[in-house]
């Protein structure tokens, strides 16, 4: 583990897991005073079991306490240095029980004298306002907001209670961002969507007059860029993830709860259900509809709507020698004359057959 | 529609479409405050039909006016309270009437007192440059250009007339660009290219000494990176389109009204021609050529040249369950042995056919 | 060549020679004061052969001097005007020739007042700070360490000696990085990891408590997005090379001197070995491991482990008319048909070579 992740501060397994519903096998006042893989924890660390390929470190573990199911609580012999917390979902707890040694730095209130702030604006006294941030006019931000160092927000955008832009945000203008939302770095949101009309053989920018909602609860990685509606509103709906280098066209809505993995791109109008996963480098085509529930595997092509829960892929799977792809290649782009001579062997036999019956 | 969108204005349709090539049917003193989609748009809206599939809301829109086609505007039955504007090019005058009413804030001439200003830069006074912006030596910044809160523009670099960098753009140093170009938040600019050469096993930067030149009237997403030569120029003609998170290696050439959609990557010296359409996701080879005039679908795999206008795709297209791709997959990687089988039923046969005669 | 590109310097050809194992066929005292490509090298540049392609141009190029392999050179026919730098590696001799015309602007010494500083760092004095940085508590800069306009750098963070940070890079807090790095504009390095937690239905971000470790040469392109581990570091080796829109997940561990195009993304976990190249756009599976010395061509999904050297692809390769391409698709979906229509053929024959024993 390393040294840097330790806040000088320990806690009781008691402390840590206040609250939590769970089962202490051991001691419940040991001290914690970190975190750790099982195979790298060292005595004063809590680790955690999850992933059935780690079960065999476990009997060597050096933690001073372990989180797992009840199921891989049975199986573990008693061992009076190794206390246990007991969990239908060990993975929740051990997020719970991380954030006690997070070594984030805490935002302190206040707006720093570096901070450009335009006219009009609705700053509650308890936010964070970074150096070197600019905050257009009439930008409302509620409390407990945190606007990390160099962050740009435009004019007339609103941001609900305890949302954090992390450093190097773009907010352009009359974005609406909801409660307990969280930005990572370099991540721009409501720029203009990717509309052009064609006259006289020259492109025209369409104006982009939607804006973008996120609402309560969202998790947006770094670099994204989610584009503003170009007449309605982009919508990235309640409690939804979003990884980094996420492309996100204008118009489009994200369902509830959906988690999206790293360099997926989602064209414009594309409505994507609630509790959903998509995996990454996906793309997904515009103007297309996506149930609730559905499971795209990564470096798919959403080419058309899907309109049931279930897992989908597309392409053709399979990782192989260069050689091998190559021949494999060469074979597809000869399926056709492939299925001819199945035709022909068909139509010869079969005269063959009738011959037969003849005879 | 966004009450938010709305510019405390309001325009005659007689106003709106000065100018322009079309036919009023209706009032052309009715007075418009917004716009909307088909089917959302209130009294007072002004909205548009350009795709099909939206016919139907047609007779039932609560707008105050319609732009459209005259062929559509033949269906449409005489209403005394629906407005039209009748134009061979529904799409591009809805364009240019949205402009009316965008919310995007206007630019002010003059220099932020907290940008930082290098030596010997000619500012023309109708420039705007934001709060927080970095400008290196000998920057030349050419009447109307507008230079976002935050951007940095490495010195040496020159930026023609009405051009806008939006917040948190980067140029580095000598990048050369047009007049009316629209660059969005975080792209960079002139980056060095990906040149490195290998000598005693590890890898060394090859200088990249050229220059990126964009030309007039392009237009450029959100956290693009567009390399700079290596000796020669990495260049965008005239009046491209670049969508989101696209990659453009150095030297590479992008022809004139090009349009590229987001999550392109384009390799080191690839020549895309002129009014090429390129889909989301496309992955360009370098040292390629593409012609004038080339669509190629989304995430396509371009790995040689294109010499013809037409349409390209690679791969396998159709999204099915997982199962069924599991399924053809594996098929797939069966074909070799499927082909073997096939011959081997072709010399089985030619062997009775041979017999049949000989009887 | 562009005139931007050289500074108004000239050097002989011996001078620019100094201390690389090359032959020097003709005058070294001729001057040089730029460099071009082949093709396109005026009178006073020098430029190189490489690429056999090329090969053509040299007897008419205009350069003063060339830069090329000993076989390349016994073909060429001697030519007063034309001197030769000859050399087992032309392109690592013309990397290091380049670098004396390199436009780049030098950074100089000290720290600009505009610049935030936080406490306890400890800053060398030959480090430059641009304009509009923001620097953390306690963070340590080394020797000759240049941070561009506009960077942000997390409390605790380091970076060693002659390490350079372009303008807008964001390091989160606690990032460690080598010496000689070069890290591009837009690139951010240790936002969160992609980890989440469910619990009742709803996603719970689960700390990451990693760090980032950049070791020594490595070099990032632009607009890159490197996450922190979640419990361990992810870690980027001595030398690697990435290109622009990478992605890499936490707790990934890259090779040393492994280089990677651009629009790759990396899930967690991942581990990489050394020497490999990976083609831009391929996605690379969580949780997996990749032999030393493996290729990887472009737009790959790498969906499981690669235990030996050598080059990989997946899918199906090949660049088609889209109406092809459509057809293609077609077939393969109608594969299982296809190998049901031989399992019949064979039966059938089967049966007819039965009977023909049997006669």
């Amino acid at each position: 583990m390393m040294k840097g992740n330790v806040r000088k501060k320990e806690y009781t397994l008691a402390e840590l897991t206040q609250g939590l519903t769970v089962e202490i096998h051991g001691d419940p006042h040991c001290v914690i005073t970190g975190v750790g893989t099982i195979q790298e924890a060292q005595p004063g660390c809590i680790t955690f079991l999850v992933n059935p390929l780690y079960k065999k470190h476990l009997p060597s573990t050096q933690a001073t306490a372990v989180i797992l199911s009840p199921d891989d609580a049975k199986e573990l012999t008693e061992r009076q240095s190794l206390n246990r917390v007991i969990s239908t979902n060990p993975y929740y707890v051990y997020a719970r029980i991380a954030a006690f040694f997070n070594p984030k730095p805490l935002a302190i209130p206040g707006i720093h004298p570096t901070a450009v702030i335009g006219r009009d604006c609705e700053i509650d006294p308890t936010v964070s306002v970074g150096p070197h941030c600019v905050i257009g006019n009439r930008v409302k931000l509620s409390e407990g907001v945190v606007i990390g160092a160099g962050c740009m927000i435009g004019e007339d955008s609103t941001i609900d209670a305890d949302t954090v832009l992390e450093a190097k945000v773009v907010l352009y203008h009359q974005i609406k961002i909801g409660k307990r939302v969280v930005i990572a770095s370099g991540t721009i949101i409501g720029s203009d969507g990717f509309g052009n009309a064609r006259h006289q053989g020259k492109w025209h920018r369409v104006p982009q007059l939607g804006r973008v909602v996120i609402e309560d609860n969202v998790e947006i990685g770094a670099n994204c860029a989610i584009d503003r509606g170009a007449i309605e509103d982009t919508v990235i709906e309640k409690g939804v993830r979003l990884d980094n280098l996420i492309q996100i066209g204008h118009n489009a809505r994200i369902g509830e709860n959906t988690a999206i993995a790293g360099c997926v791109g989602i064209a414009g109008s594309a409505v994507i259900g609630k509790n959903c996963l998509i995996g990454g480098g996906t793309g997904i085509n515009g103007h297309i509809t996506i149930a609730d529930g559905v499971v795209v595997t990564g470096m798919t092509a959403v080419t058309k709507s899907i309109r049931e829960p279930g897992i989908y892929s597309s392409g053709v799977g399979g990782l192989v020698t260069n050689l091998e792809w190559r021949k494999n290649s060469a074979r597809f782009h000869r399926l056709d004359q492939l299925m001819q001579r199945v035709k022909e062997l068909e139509a010869a036999l079969e005269e063959l057959m009738v011959e037969r019956k003849a005879t």
